[in-house]
């Protein structure tokens, strides 16, 4: 391999460092107007009258709108929202009406003068009060939606999805069981966090073309929404998402788009930028779901785990359209990266009157390895195994069968584990920075898989152009995990050429082929594919043509280094360029036209699932990895200090090494974020830590020492064999660093995140028993 | 057929009626410079020293560039010259120097502060002169030039091609003749006069991607030569061209894009914009070359045109890269719409201290039809035959042999002489409006073949959408010709659906496809024939998926209204969009993937002509058509008013009757100009008249009566039959008003255009000599 493997420059790295990268919040048009959205302060409550005629006469304001201007309903998974609150809001800081004004200013103003008489309904914050039979409904009215791109079935109760997993007969396996091992584990809502707040222009000129620029992961489902919301024909909408300032998930699908579009269509001809404000991010956008597991899983004294009983129930928010796939991804994935031959697990996605739940990068895998990780600890505790052992006894190996009966190869799970327990050198015991601190050290695995249903597909297109250089279209973003690089680097392997000579660009719904979205890990995997489609497609066509040119067979020939050469006669050269445009003769005619490859490509092999047992295979590959943690605990105010972390991840093939040891630390860092830090704080709804100052987050000073490296099991449709890597580098870093302030204190801390109240508090009481038993002894 | 010939409303209406449309000099970026050229006052002269020290002083002035920054030549088809001018200017409004300014005031305050020293040379302005052997040199080291695109031979003398035709044997044909008629004709350097004059954006970003945002015709060559000119690979370069305000030929190759791209290259990171004003225009930009041409015919007595010796002698101005190749056009199509047994003709192009020359609609036909139409009826005259007698004698017909020996089929050269002289009742003379006005009729025939070099290739993707509506990318220009409804059409037509579910992108090199240039009437052929191949290539695969889907041969299905039918089953009925992204089977699985249509298209049967005798077939079909005037003028004072013209064309076949008529009306308008109006008064190679108050161009008030009518004998490989229409609309009507104003007064009026002095002189002239010869009598 020339180029795939090696450490290539990002191709974004010079306009991003020197600041030239224009944001979508960068961006003004003349005469562009500033929207702003008035929101609910009650959780729930009915709206018995909007009166917006004070705000639409305040000069500046060029609209103000309301959910009765546009009462399409919208949703990917699952329709089960307008644009704007129509009947009731159902969260602090649903949207009720919309203002378009020349400036922000005005349209703030203008947001003040917009009267809601509202009547407050009793609200709902705890999604196992909310599952109740006589729980009052937060949606009535479902059954009168449509609309949805992917029809969901429609929930009649605040349970959105029930999603029921059934493997072996699990009553038979408890029997077998030596023990029996219980436990409940607690995720509370997270934010993304993106540096870039949700941000969307839009436009609808004169003549009915719909144009958005939006801070967007995916824009061709944001096309596609769109039309189904404002039924608008799709060649008549064109999406552009250039530099995107982080997605995590909270910019996938449809999100803020609509209502600026909605705005855009009622002031035709211009510009309309809507931009959320962090307070807003933090409270109106969406975030990562809630969840309480429960585990029970029945053992063999030699360390088998051989049933296995989950209950996992979702606080998905107010609504429940991503909610009720995450769910399900989570039950079909219920018991993480083991084989387990009898399993029972019901994944509940339950509506709150809490903010909105969404794809969050791991899509609910991170929340349940929370718990499957901590879960495999404890059981080895019991048995008196190391972390190790539990996790080889029982981890997915090739020729195994997951929960779904799907059976495996090329798993390399087995080896992470064993890399990390090296890496990090698990059995031994480092001595504390201090006398009042204690070290411990943890390990946790991880699976998942991309997203890929049936419209997961992907294309590219590769022109030829005249020098030689070749320009790449496709259409997944680069929403900073160097995507694009990597597609850059997939496409000069091969062809043949260097990557220098390769220009990616950004995507636009207009020009650059169909992607579904950019989630799920699936970029370097399903867009990686068609990209390699479409340069074999590319090389055959000059190959073609130089075995016409020369009347040389086609397999003797082969291109390196831009030129086509013949394996057999070795004056034979010639440089691509050359056929760019097609075959032309000496006598000066021609035949072809410009060189063009394209590639498609849809995951092959994923079936749906049965709706009773959720058997079937519900995702084209598995990744598989470890994380490792040392941290030090301060015995006197509870803080923890990572130290260090470990990660080994089977990617299937390295790409890129900067970029994917990038997706690793990214996600070590991200997750211990959510281990020790992070937290969306609600009180009755509304949320009290909104800011920067009370919502923290890791910073470059918080990062400990970090070790990261690559198992290479490649996998067999992967690109090069390449596996998805994006979610999984950040699932199982909460759980590592929970086993080994576990390993350092004996305490375990089951609800995230790990604050120092909770540490001190855990230590306090376990003394308080230890000296009572010691008492009592 | 269903789209392709009705009437359908061109795409770009409601933006261009509503002022919607964003052409380049309407665009603005934060932060852009302006930029303006310092010119040459003298027609030649060597440039001694240009002191820029007081000009980058300047505050606002962020850079000053002379030629010696920028030394690569460039050309299309002869590198004659650099960005600036550097050892010499050439003519009045060469450039020198290049300003960029925070605004245009300051930017032409820079200009002024330039200091130049010039050594004034003797400067040649009649090409006859410039191609005496001891005629000093305009261009004296073309020799150390290079980075041709087209590698034409280097000249040595001010004669930069000397295109030489030879068929038959001339001398034996001029003994056979029964007369010898000799005429000579010319035509002055008129301007294009685009309503939108040059400009171009251009931004060079930090991390080395060239953008450039032009009002061109032809975004690929563009950006091929700023390639060659910088040095920049082609993937660093993206063009852009959007709404452009008319092109004529005068946006065509590359024009004014590389003196703001030095500019851009010199201030990274900034936008910078250079819009010509409107004298700037006239005088600096491109022109229509002017033309001394010689005819001698040898007739028999029945008619036929046994032989003929042309010499054209074009004033191609001080930079000949487009001239060298419309010399040769107008070399190989010397004779006009006829076949002549022996042929000898010779067209030079010659470097002056003039303006300089480009492509203008008709590359040389309207020039050498001027004189070959007036010519053809002194014979008739001479033979007393009438206009229709001797064109059918002498007509191109199927079967005919043209001047480079091309036997041609499928010719309705004959058609549109017979239906014009109906038409028009070229036989009937109508009264005067006035005593003192006189009427005459004339008509004028013409043949154009399109531009189809080796590189002349096109290519279309077509994008199924998940609505089953389309999203179709071309890189061929709208520059006014409405070009994108036709191939909006002929993608409708090919694909079943209804031309409003179809989007056709504007034209940007980094995403649309390969397309040579947007001249030489090609669109609608050429890239008309991608389309086809990109829709055919489309339903070819949904074809196949839905064979497959419901166990079917393919050949029984088809596709109309946007649906799949059966052919043998009444119950099949699919929607082409189920199959926009793949195959999905019932278990959800998939196959496939999103649904691209690729075109690609080059013309074949085009040869090299030989060097010595012009010999081979230079381009891939002909057009034919007629021009017919009626005119009535004032013995007086001399004007001629032209009452009705009409125009009769065999297009092969109409697309859209609305654009094709346009196409018609336009040209005649535009002839009507060139003929009456339009010409660049030149005086010691100063432009006496650069403003719309001394150079007249008609308006809607001129306008007569016009009849346009159409003839479709189908081009076999033309799409449904399709020939080019935009350049030879115009050709005729110049000659056609000339014969006319003959058959009016008895005067013949042989250079362009025909003003009221010179008519007023001819009828004196005439009118002193009646009464001479009745004295003599």
């Amino acid at each position: 391999m020339k180029v795939v493997g090696k450490r290539v420059k990002r191709i974004d790295a010079v306009s991003k460092v020197t600041g030239e990268a224009k944001y979508v919040d960068d961006m003004k048009f003349e005469g562009m107007l500033y929207a702003k959205i008035k929101r609910s302060p009650y959780p729930h409550a009915k709206i018995l009258n909007i009166d917006t005629s004070k705000a639409e006469a305040l000069p500046g304001v060029e609209a103000v709108i309301t959910g009765k201007d546009f009462p399409n309903t919208t949703g990917l998974y699952m329709a089960d929202r307008t644009v704007f609150a129509i009947d009731k809001v159902r969260y602090i800081g649903d949207a009720v009406a919309a203002v378009a004004a020349e400036s922000e200013e005005i349209a703030e103003k203008a947001l003040e003068l917009i009267e809601v008489e509202y009547e407050e309904l009793p609200a709902l914050f705890d999604p196992i009060e909310a599952m109740k039979e006589d729980a009052p409904l937060i949606h009535e009215n479902l059954h009168e939606y449509d609309h949805a791109v992917f029809i969901h079935p429609v929930p009649h109760t605040n349970i959105s999805e029930h999603f029921k997993l059934r493997k072996g007969d699990v009553e038979k396996g408890f029997k077998e069981a030596d023990y029996i091992i219980e436990d409940e584990f607690s995720v509370p809502m997270v934010h993304h966090v993106p540096l870039e707040t949700h941000t969307a222009i839009a436009k609808m000129s004169l003549d009915g073309q719909l144009e958005v620029i939006s801070s967007c992961q995916s824009p061709f489902a944001v096309r596609q929404l769109l039309g189904h919301v404002f039924d608008i024909p799709l060649n008549k909408i064109t999406v552009k998402a250039e530099y995107i300032g982080g997605g995590f998930g909270g910019k996938a699908g449809l999100q803020i788009e609509p209502m600026v579009v909605a705005l855009a269509m009622t002031v035709p001809g211009r510009y309309i930028r809507l931009t959320y404000t962090r307070e807003e991010e933090f409270q109106a956008a969406v975030n990562r779901q809630g969840l309480r597991a429960k585990y029970k899983s029945g053992v063999r004294k030699d360390g088998k785990i051989v049933a296995q009983e989950i209950t996992y129930i979702w606080d998905a928010g107010a609504y429940n359209d991503y909610g009720v796939n995450i769910v399900k991804t989570a039950g079909y994935s219920c018991s993480g990266p083991y084989e387990i031959e009898n399993v029972k697990a019901d994944s509940y996605c339950v509506y709150t009157n809490h903010p909105v739940g969404c794809a969050y990068r791991g899509f609910g895998m991170c929340e349940i390895h929370w718990g499957i990780e901590q879960h495999m600890d404890n059981i080895a505790e019991k048995l008196g195994l190391s972390p190790v052992e539990i996790r080889k006894i029982n981890g997915l190996k090739d020729g195994s069968l997951t929960v779904t009966n799907e059976r495996l190869q090329d798993v390399g799970y087995i080896k992470c584990v064993e890399r990390v327990a090296e890496l990090l050198e698990l059995d031994k015991k480092d001595a504390p920075s201090k006398p009042y601190k204690v070290r411990g050290k943890g390990i946790a695995g991880a699976y998942k898989g991309p997203s890929t249903p049936p419209a997961a597909a992907s294309s590219a297109i590769i022109y030829l152009l005249e020098d030689g250089t070749v320009n790449l279209q496709v259409s997944a973003t680069d929403i900073g995990q160097g995507s694009h690089t990597a597609l850059a680097q997939i496409a000069a392997e091969e062809l043949g050429i260097d990557v220098d000579k390769i220009h990616v660009s950004v995507p636009n719904t207009d020009y650059t082929p169909y992607e579904w979205q950019t989630v799920g890990s699936r970029t370097t995997y399903s867009t990686g594919n068609a990209v390699i489609r479409a340069a074999r497609d590319l090389k055959r066509q000059l190959l073609e043509y130089a075995a016409e040119d020369f009347n040389v067979n086609i397999e003797d020939l082969y291109i390196e280094d831009g030129f086509i050469y013949s394996k057999k006669d070795k004056n034979l050269k010639k440089d691509i360029k050359d056929y760019a445009l097609g075959l032309v003769y000496s006598d000066g005619s021609g035949r072809g036209g410009p060189v063009i490859g394209k590639g498609i490509f849809i995951p092959e092999g994923v079936t749906n699932l049965d709706p009773e047992t959720g058997q079937g295979r519900p995702v084209n590959h598995w990744t598989f990895g470890v994380h490792g943690a040392e941290v030090e605990v301060d015995l006197e105010t509870g803080e923890v200090d990572v130290i260090k972390m470990v990660s080994v991840f089977d990617v299937g093939r390295v790409i890129n090494p900067d970029t994917c040891e990038g997706q690793l630390e990214g996600g070590l860092i991200q997750g211990m974020g959510t281990a020790l830090m992070e937290e969306m704080i609600l009180k009755d709804g509304k949320l009290l830590n909104p800011s920067f100052v009370d919502y923290k987050i890791p910073t470059a000073m918080d990062c400990p020492e970090i070790i990261t490296e690559f198992v290479e099991t490649p996998l067999k449709d992967g690109p090069y064999g390449a596996r998805g890597i994006g979610e999984p580098a950040m699932i199982p870093a909460a759980p590592a660093i929970a086993n080994a302030v576990y390993d350092a204190i004996g305490v375990r801390i089951t609800s995230l995140p790990i604050t120092a109240e909770k540490v001190l508090k855990a230590i306090k009481e376990k003394r308080a028993n230890e000296e009572k038993e010691k008492n009592n002894k």
